[in-house]
């Protein structure tokens, strides 16, 4: 072996990340070969050197890195605010996050990825993610399965590569830090590409399945709360070569053994499911919390699940988020919710990070009507612009979502404690606050006396609905 | 009173159609007073008189005034065409579609109309639905109660006009023709602006109620085959303002009573819900057919149950109308079709009626997969355009129709015949045929029996979806 | 004539709003005909007795009929309040709205209507309007002219009710109150229903010739500063039976002799258009700022209009309204702002009221950039929804809007002060603010020239742009 | 250097492709690393040996790999099949395509393809494009630059590349074939991350002129008939840091300086602008046929560019594609057709091949309306679906679309023979073709003459659209 070709070959470990990136996970790509590579796989500074630990510095604050409204201990409607929102930092878009699109090249450049995704970049990247969340001020984090460790030439080996990121990750969680979630990443890889629990192919199902078990498996270990399924490619590009029934039986047959494997194993975590109506397929058998529901009623599996909202599947699908979690709320089913938001004027999965305070005050509205979220909480299921290349960028935008979440919360106290748009809609409802009300509401009040009553009465009053007024007193408290 | 006060009253009379009208329906508003007021109070003559009776002269007749697809008693697939498709023309859009919309006044200037919205009016109006209907061809109509008689001024008085002009309807179905369906306009009055079974008015509850009650018992009455609940205003404007867990039990409420009404009085009919996303108000509760489905599910409503869906409805919520009619009828609920269609680039329901070839096959591919609607059918649902004033438009745009599914009928039996596109979607699945297969289909693979077994077999094997061949049979056919 | 047929004749003269009305207008029509037609003939009294005048009260204030936010008489950036906004009142919306929509009768019952359109209830309504004027506090209302006076039977006659109305309106003007712009209805009545500039028939195109030039010389003679062409039924429901390239001729050749006529009247008022992508059409010809633009350079007619931009027809064309607005701007033609806004999860006008503070923020930054809109101004073409139908709702609507457009301006003062934002931009495009930059742009650096530079200089450095960083700014002003 | 490094090292020789391919385009990245590098280098084989050259069989053919409405030299309304179309290959989907999506990793696995992105991969994936290209029997192909040949260290290299590459490619040519168009790839590769031309960086602005100088070199060198600009990363993701106006005068500065370099080396190709409304970006410069038609008037560069109209993407701009191709050939700008059809449920660019009869019909009425688009023709920008990964499916797609195609040009003739539909039109605007008519179209007839003839005219008569009829008579062809 000559100079040449050992320099080819350091040059070729430093891109064989693309190749197995690319599999496991959209590839953390150098657009300049040279930089990109230079951190050496020894690397062992510190990652996030020049960002100092996130500090509460109140709204005249101009620092963007401390907060403004965000202040953990503070107690709000008689919770601290850090207990309100249960904050996790999502591994996958924050580190593994490249900036690619269909029409792109990866744009991050991050100083401690060296081009590859071997077991040591994993872990390196790993200690990475605990600085990250331990600066930032939170107690959470999510991952896919694929996103922390490498695959492997084979499962055993791929579940081998896993257990060892996870006992890192163990180690740097402390005993303060835990998953909010895990979850199985069952839509990158090829084998996936008709789907995992709904792939016409049986070995896929079972493939699925054993990657399902072991994500179950590493986010009990890890102490997580909750496990997650967003069926990316559980759904069809085109009717005519669907066999749609058949498939929505296969998805409940699989979820029905992710319950019992978790009860077996003594997992006490909600197992959440994510909604979305499309993209990548053209149409996904979660499209929205109604649809989601409705699955989980048909096949008896309403008691196993709950649901993980995201704000932007919700608008993807015609809603607003806030319409998303009241019907999750009222269905029983309000268990996470995946904080971000999308461009109004965008039909795709824009990921963004939330800042838009109306919006915020609606979710927190909802949150407070839950009696909070936990064992959920808040996850950034966000990611930083393509053309956002700075590290503390990352900091920025966790940062300015964390406060306006914060400002979120501290609106809807405004509007608890000056109370009118509650009596607003209290007095809407009113005239079923009687006996006959509490008669129909009990279903004591059949069409014969109705009828009736309709005859007796005449025409009915129907006063104003006061929108104006609610949305003057909404925008009031922001 | 002298000739001008006259003169003036008998304006005044050809002109209060329009108030009344609004209440009850839109207007059927004269553009020119002259020219629409021409009809006389006993105008007795025929209404189409230049329309013959519609033929079947097949495809080569350039005819508009025939069938050139459609042959009624003609066998496909081992049924009369008449007997899958149990066409129904809407009373509403047909007769009491005036060309109104929101930026403009009524267009359409039927002879037949006075420029009222009289009892006889109403009865003439009758008569021109069945000369229509026998011209055309078909067995069946639908109504809303308000379409076919006037308000009155109490309930009492409502109920008398509309038992009058049902009496006539009766007699002028003649053993034949017969209501595919009867429905409630619970959307135009003012006093249903909150909803009617969700209104936060106990008033208004109890008058829909009451409504209803006469409305199926007039459809029971004239021997129609179905009820339908559209849910125009069973929905919200804004969140800010409704308590939607309220409403939603609301309704349930008034379903369940619905349902039990019409046991009590042997009504054997189905009760269909009708979804649509929204329009008039931001949300309908009713938003597609997973979501009804749902909402039946939660309040147990399942078996009384089951869905009307209509194509444009079903974009406007998302989806292609054949997914809807797929989700409808793997839950159980595939009752009816509103036969109609949308322009893919506008944001509301244009109602128009469905020309496009493709999308007529793949709504018979779920029709015969259905093994047909009965007791259901397909209803147009649909409209003139607004621009569209002369008689025999609304002959060529029923014809244009019928012909259209007919054809799509007949690409099905192609497709059938051919085989080609079963086949492909068979051997997707094959893997499935097998014993581990049945195993997981029985629920009795737990995971970690497919662990093992994922372990066993290494890397699947994943063959291509084929759908531009599958695309390329379809379109073979057409 | 005995007493009952006395009672008739009252009753119908009550009704016959309906009918004149739909064809000029909505119909004002009363849901309840005994309470609707309670006002007499020579109703005289106060219209908005329990309103006193709006007065500014600060942000502290509770109080939904004083503004909190805009004050008119204080100074922001150099400025007074009112002389940024020139705030107008939509005669349409306000006083003709009646919540009708496709599905539903009028619900509003204003107690100054007495179930007439005619010439004394016109101008009663006109009484009503300046009092509305006077008491919210603003100079300016805008007209269509079928608005504001009947229709009558002839042209002429329509024309000479159209006056009278008008000379009363210039009464009650005063000294102060001016229009900000009027503007003709060419799309409610059936005459127009192809269109009024691009109607096929030859007809219809000299009528609303003759219509735009009375509308023209009314607005002059109130002293309007501008004159408006929406053109809702100018475009297309169908490509296939449209001359497009014929229709579009026509326009030009309309919008031609309305810039010359107006010139010969000696009229300064601006002329704009205000684009809209579709409904009532499918398609309209003013579909955006760009597609209107390119009309008017195509058409040589760029000197002689701008554009009068709609926030709600902004999101409609897939644009956010500050697009709409810079894209106006860009191009010259920013001359008034309809505000109002829409709803992101529905696909019609909703024309709502402005009350997102953002929203309100980026549009004032784009009306500071343009260094005011005058004479130019804000219309509130928004309406009540549906279901508000007290007379107070008028107001908060107004109040509401008035504030939150009032935030955004002190938002964007805040913004200007604080300069990081727009450091954040001119740093961003700082390299052509250069020799070589210079050179570009203004057009002598050719292609050659360029290729040789990219030789020398290699891989160009590409920095974040920082878009979470602008949010965080941008967000930290509200 | 021992066994096991020399494997390893082959192994990242097989998986260097992605990182340089990732840059230079989407990888085709090998889901299975053993089966794909099973390609040798000097792998010299027929690409396609089971696919013979694809015949005309005639419509009742069952054979996939033949054409049943496409005969190539058969003559349709005067001009032979192949004349009307000038089919074109898109290198770009057709062999860089990979299946890879924001959310999956690439899923084709062409035996042809050994994994880099070697200049020997790029010459041996020329050959293949070939013979594609002979055995589907068509006479064009289009490219990206960065498509055909793999990025070097430096510009330098990359243009040698690129020349190496191309002199093959003219080889191959031989003399029937050419390249509809080349175009230069500005939207992978990072440093184009704001954009190329609207970059906010100098030397990104002068990097991109470089590029398109190559482009429109090589372009020229082969033959090419047109040169295209795609402006994917032309436009922006965010108001708060752009400055759009600068961008745009960038932006028309750098087409300047390609049409200048364009006539200065003698190239007589059409350049070609493809609008695309959004995506990569939240809002491209290049909107839709009148924003951009917009964009030439301002800039004054009217004669220098037509359009290329691609269907997918005037739905995405809210238009059809029929819009989109009449609005391009009114401003007179109709220059090629992107022949691709997008889902219209969803709201991204899903590039599939069109199938659809009565779209393809709309499509063929305006080619023909234009005289056919020579030297433009039909590119099938369109890509196999993700799940689609044998080798027969890109025969299989192309197949369905050319005879999609091939029965729009049929059915056309059928109604240019039948002639109702053309009579329908000429007769809605016949009132036009009169004396009054002509004085309007010639702008000789002014507001006031125009009034006078309404008053002389009174109320207009307005016929019936007939839309009905209309798409009866179209349907009626198909």
């Amino acid at each position: 072996m000559n100079m040449d070709s050992g320099k080819i070959l350091l040059l070729l470990l430093c891109l064989n990340v693309a190749i197995l990136g690319v599999i496991g996970n959209p590839p953390t790509c150098p657009a300049d070969v040279d930089t990109q590579c230079s951190a050496s796989s020894e690397w062992k500074g510190e990652f996030f050197p020049n960002i100092p630990k996130v500090k509460y510095e109140g709204p005249s604050s101009k620092n963007p890195l401390a907060f403004k409204w965000y202040n953990a201990d503070e107690e709000i409607l008689g919770k601290k605010m850090k207990d309100w929102f249960r904050f996790s930092v999502a591994f996958w878009h924050t580190f593994r996050g490249t900036g690619g699109d269909p029409f792109g090249a990866p744009t991050k450049n991050w100083p401690w990825e060296d081009g590859t995704n071997s077991l040591d970049m994993a872990k390196r990247r790993m200690r990475a993610n605990f600085e990250f969340i331990n600066k930032l001020g939170v107690d959470r984090w999510c991952f896919h399965d694929r996103d922390i460790a490498p695959d492997g030439k084979t499962l055993e080996e791929t579940n081998a590569n896993l257990d060892e990121v996870v006992a890192l990750a163990k180690e740097l969680q402390g005993t303060k830090i835990r998953p909010l979630w895990g979850t199985a990443q069952l839509f990158m890889h090829p084998r996936y590409m008709h789907g995992g629990a709904t792939s016409p192919e049986l070995g896929v199902y079972a493939y699925a399945a054993a990657q399902v078990k072991k994500a179950i498996e590493v986010t009990h270990y890890l102490g997580g709360e909750n496990y997650v399924f967003w069926g990316g490619r559980e759904g069809y590009q085109s009717l005519l070569n669907t066999d749609m029934g058949r498939e929505l039986d296969h998805m409940a047959r699989f979820l029905e053994g992710a319950a019992a494997y978790k009860k077996k194993i003594g997992f006490n975590g909600t197992l959440l499911i994510e909604p979305k109506p499309q993209e990548p397929t053209k149409h996904q058998y979660d499209w929205d919390a109604a649809t989601t529901s409705n699955f989980l009623r048909k096949y008896n599996l309403l008691g196993e699940f709950k649901l993980n909202i995201e704000c932007n599947h919700a608008t993807l699908s015609g809603h607003s988020c806030h319409h998303e979690l009241e019907t999750a709320r009222l269905n029983g089913l309000l268990g996470n919710i995946d904080a971000n938001t999308g461009d109004p004027q965008t039909g795709w999965d824009t990921d963004q990070f939330l800042t838009d305070i109306g919006e915020a005050t609606m979710i927190m509205l909802s949150v407070v009507r839950n009696g909070g979220l936990a064992p959920g909480g808040f996850n950034f299921d966000a990611k930083l612009r393509r053309e956002s290349t700075d590290v503390e960028d990352l900091f920025i935008a966790h940062i300015s979502s964390m406060d306006t979440l914060a400002r979120g919360l501290r609106n809807v106290a405004k509007l608890i404690e000056d109370g009118s748009l509650a009596e607003l809609v209290r007095k809407r409802y009113e005239s079923f606050d009687t006996e006959i009300g509490a008669q129909i509401e009990a279903g004591k009040a059949d069409f014969e006396f109705l009828e009736k009553k309709a005859f007796e009465w005449g025409e009915p009053k129907v006063p104003s609905a006061k929108q104006e007024l609610a949305e003057m007193i909404f925008q009031s408290a922001l």
